[in-house]
């Protein structure tokens, strides 16, 4: 049966960006370099935890992690990922402003939702058919599903640094159990959690 | 050559000790059930681990580690651990209120230090001789010793637990690199993730 999945790449002490993001910086300070050198400098050590983060058949992600703006849409602004984003498929993106859906090359395309996260979530679903769906970030929109209880495997990558401040996963969660889907795996780099999540 | 060493089992959220820690519930509630169960529960899996933690020749910890008393001292407190502490070498509890020490059973001594953490860890150093000292906890005493660059190696045993609220580890810390020594390991109850501290 499908599922949702939920991977985030996040920081000894909990941040998934690090403070003052920006245009220029939209992983906020220190965040870059350190959160996900493994995936860059070691992919082939993390093959199948890489397909795992790009196999679902259907991406949800809050407004801030599609661009730095806030507010009335700037209809110029695609994205972070230029013209092909590397999701190749529905990606969901909530907002409380309407848009057209956005078409990319390679199969992704951006479809705007203004009516929350089950609803969201919903069209998701519908759109990955038999594949998993996976909320992509960031860290609010992350904590929202998780407390909601909409999400069925957190798959963490922990990387080894201290951001000090910005993001933080894992808050405002109330009260949900994790229930570890193996031991832990990683190099390091990464070390690589993956819980299922009971509500 | 000898080092300072530090063992936390933390929370994946980043919490020591839950929230409402009590004389009934040192370690505040929640974490007490989650936090050591890989210790109770399958010791032989972590042997080195626990060797790990015992291995050093002097510790120094927190008052609020050593009693929920605050203040002036409750001279019949003798530590949460009983008549054997499982320490069996000097412990150094930092305190403004002044203390003569305290022998029990197994070799271990508590001696209160009122000069601050830079004055405790000459002492450890020096009772500790060869060996190494661990500063034992709690989560303030850790984050003034890492933010001093006074910790050379920090050992997180992180557990499948979101406590939500309670002490936070590695908080103010300024600026602080870790670098991984060895890659993750640990069981589905924990993750034991190593790092030398630099500063």
């Amino acid at each position: 049966m499908s599922k949702v999945t939920c991977d985030m790449a996040m920081s000894l002490d909990g941040f998934v960006a690090g403070p003052n993001q920006s245009l220029e910086n939209p992983l906020g300070e220190g965040a870059k370099e350190c959160l996900h050198r493994w995936m860059f400098e070691e992919p082939e050590r993390h093959t199948a935890v890489l397909e795992g983060i790009t196999a679902a058949g259907a991406f949800i992600m809050g407004r801030n992690m599609f661009g730095p703006g806030r507010g009335a849409w700037d209809l110029d602004w695609s994205g972070w990922w230029g013209e092909e984003p590397p999701y190749h498929a529905p990606v969901f993106v909530l907002t409380r402003h309407p848009r057209e859906p956005l078409t990319m090359k390679g199969g992704t395309t951006f479809f705007f939702v203004t009516d929350g996260i089950e609803a969201a979530m919903a069209r998701a679903r519908e759109a990955a058919g038999d594949s998993d769906v996976a909320v992509a970030g960031g860290a609010e929109t992350v904590n929202q599903y998780l407390a909601a209880g909409l999400i069925d495997e957190l798959r963490l990558h922990i990387a080894p640094v201290i951001l000090g401040g910005g993001e933080r996963l894992l808050d405002n969660l109330g009260s949900i159990t994790l229930e570890p889907v193996g031991d832990p795996s990683g190099t390091s780099l990464v070390a690589h959690l993956t819980y299922r999540v009971i509500r």
